[in-house]
């Protein structure tokens, strides 16, 4: 069991309807010292790629991103999930549906800061149906740059997300992916992954 | 002058109706060497205050706050733009109204991450007419929790905001006061601030 797993276990909250709560230490309230190791970790597991851009999407990808890009020592960028007066015309533009919020989303990202040059790694906190990241993949490739991987804190494995995106050919990188959860026991169950 | 008010003189690009676009760096693309510097320099202005969390407002707060965080060896805690349902009934609420997106939302922190205890220091990318502040502070004093400070990267002098929360008793910093801006020179006038 690799860190992040002995975390989830020790403070997550299995709820009913397949939620899982972790917001006391990835995506409400942010335990810096684990956002570090996250940061490390994805740096070890990617650390074959020529990363330019670390891509995320507001908002709880935004901490973990940043920790990431400072281990390859390269900007961040976050998606915005709607038209800010503040962000001007040239963006690329993807639609995405929430599962949480259950709605739809404008996800845009300013021309300025993709370019074919590019070599993305995308981050995010949590890959269900993978719509958020789908958005993002089309995002990177509407700008002619490089999707290098994708790194997923943790991936509910039981939704389809997590497949079709192996299935596209992307390198996808999970810390923790939770084939099972019981909310009358509270446990969950992890599957096996490679130890590095 | 210091590190921030010279980053914003070379890539921060004034638009009209007192836009000051910081895109590049801060709040859309992020420099994360500039994010650390910034974490701090905010411990710095607040090293003599007994902080034991980190306040912030998703989105563009969340990356800075994560750095001063780090500094202070605390959590950070972000506060949450609308009611999800994956945050629990036991929520702090205030009234926020954006200046940016022309709309009001409710911003929620859940009670469990704010206590009596607590000794906060609040962190936002930019104050203008401090409503989101003002918000943060509401949330703070709801949980009988101290407010120890505000540390803001980039104020709008010619706003109210700053004087309004700075009359009100509360320590606030801000890294740079924009004092007035012309789109028609790109010019930047920066208030004068003592120097640390």
């Amino acid at each position: 069991m690799n860190f992040l797993e002995e975390r989830i276990l020790k403070d997550g909250i299995v709820k009913p309807g397949n939620v899982l709560k972790v917001d006391s230490f990835l995506n409400h309230q942010m335990d810096i010292g684990l956002m570090e190791e996250i940061g490390r970790e994805f740096h070890r597991r990617f650390s074959d790629k020529q990363v330019t851009k670390v891509l995320t999407i507001e908002a709880s990808g935004i901490g973990i991103a940043c920790f990431v890009a400072r281990e390859f020592g390269v900007p961040m960028v976050f998606a915005k999930k709607s038209k800010s007066i503040n962000i001007e015309g040239d963006v690329y533009v993807a639609e995405v549906e929430s599962f949480t919020h259950k709605n739809r989303n404008q996800v845009v990202v300013s021309k300025k800061f993709l370019s074919p040059e590019d070599h993305v790694l995308i981050i995010d906190d949590f890959l269900a149906n993978g719509c958020a990241l789908q958005g993002l993949i089309s995002i990177v490739e509407s700008a002619g740059a490089t999707v290098e991987g994708l790194g997923i804190v943790i991936e509910k494995g039981f939704q389809m997300g997590g497949r079709v995106i192996r299935n596209l050919g992307y390198h996808l990188e999970s810390l923790a992916i939770v084939d099972a959860m019981d909310p009358e026991t509270e446990s969950i169950t992890f599957r096996e992954q490679p130890v590095g």
